[in-house]
């Protein structure tokens, strides 16, 4: 497995050539980093969580007829995926006002907003992502007015799919990150969902608690991150409570 | 006139009532404020070149048809204007990478772009006019759709007319900030381009050395404010030397 060609290393994945042409290995590491990485820590288990957790979200994804790169889960810390060309862009779709928006606009965390709000960020460590709009993506070239209005459908039809998923697990779901490819496929491209969707890239909170189960726990200190991922996977339906193994912990149902 | 009614007072202008229903008086201060206030002079001289040089530019875009706020200069400080319901934007049109752009994207400054680039802030000093896309502007309310349709175009056309106007004399209109307001007349409302447009809300360099012409001389502490404000006039016509008053200084063509 370390014979593998490394394709890219992220700050939370590594990507490993596939074992078809066209294809990838993205694997979940346990690096926890917030603030562009001003933050960072391993997190026991986070990769594992995630794997799973956004597995579930892309094979629902698929079969809803939202396109994405995903294939198959190989195993506890890899997923076969298709390769595509990343847009550079991370897509932010927020239901509930949080983070930078509600610093940005002076919105309290919390507020619903009037309506679903899409922001694109600049996918650039070295500037800190900045947010960008329509009119910066189409003049610099990162993705064309066209796939700006695919991004956008798809946004929305992954939005509406995962606010019902986590609200029927007792979950708001108040914000969340995506990220976009081109896939070619018979001289034909489209746009498709790409890298993950996890409580890494989640704001996720208990409906009722209204308790942080994603990584805001730790980007604020709060601890309980593995323990709040867990809870997702098990409400998810990931996990089942069964007879537990030697060691105790949660088991992971393959 | 210390009677009159102060509808708002500004960073840079008080407006006061109007002689008429449906009409203000716009007074500029010579008061000059950079960085949200944070830094702040006063610079003699400065309203009145930026009535006279907003007064240029406002009735050329009357005459082009491009609908503006703008009536007549009253006097040396002041303009009848027709009053608006002022959009809570600045519109930021750049032609060329600088100042924040620059920043935020790593663009040097002076780089041209692919193609004139359109920004929209919301006008809040709190949050420090903080940038926002259509995304937020339509799920606040803060306007339509179809508004932001007429300011863009209205932008467009604000931006080919002042590119050739500061081309003439020998300026390249690096970026500029306008606002826009709603104006009701029989029942009918459309957008019009409002406040002021001046050196202290245009980056304007000199075409042949890139000497700075405009606001960010004091926001750089560079000095010759008022020395390049009155450069600008006396290029677009304004000003023209004549035999001097006694005490010096340009004189004002009335």
């Amino acid at each position: 497995m370390n014979r593998r060609r490394r394709i890219y290393e992220g700050k939370a994945k590594i990507l490993f050539e596939g074992p078809e042409p066209g294809t990838l290995v993205q694997f979940f590491k346990d690096d926890a980093t917030a603030f562009n990485k001003k933050k960072q820590e391993v997190v026991d288990g986070k990769g594992v969580l995630n794997n799973r957790i956004s597995e579930h979200i892309f094979n629902h994804l698929n079969r809803m007829g939202i396109p994405t790169h995903f294939i198959r889960r190989l195993n506890m810390r890899e997923q076969l995926i298709r390769e595509v060309e990343i847009i550079p862009l991370e897509i932010v779709i927020r239901n509930v006002a949080a983070g930078s928006l509600s610093k940005r606009l002076g919105i309290e965390e919390g507020t619903a907003l009037p309506r679903s709000i899409i922001e694109f960020y600049y996918k650039n460590d070295e500037l800190e992502d900045p947010m960008v709009t329509e009119e910066h993506i189409t003049a610099f070239g990162w993705a064309t007015p066209q796939e700006i209005d695919d991004i956008m459908a798809l946004a929305i039809r992954v939005n509406d799919f995962l606010a019902g998923l986590f609200l029927g697990a007792g979950i708001q779901l108040v914000d969340f990150k995506m990220e976009c490819g081109r896939l070619w496929e018979n001289d034909m491209m489209r746009i498709v969902v790409a890298d993950e969707i996890s409580p890494d890239s989640c704001r996720l909170w208990d409906v009722q608690t209204k308790d942080k189960l994603d990584k805001d726990r730790f980007r604020r200190d709060m601890g309980g991150l593995v323990e709040a991922y867990t809870e997702v996977a098990r409400r998810l339906g990931i996990l089942v409570e069964q007879e537990r193994p030697k060691g105790g912990g949660p088991v992971l149902v393959q």
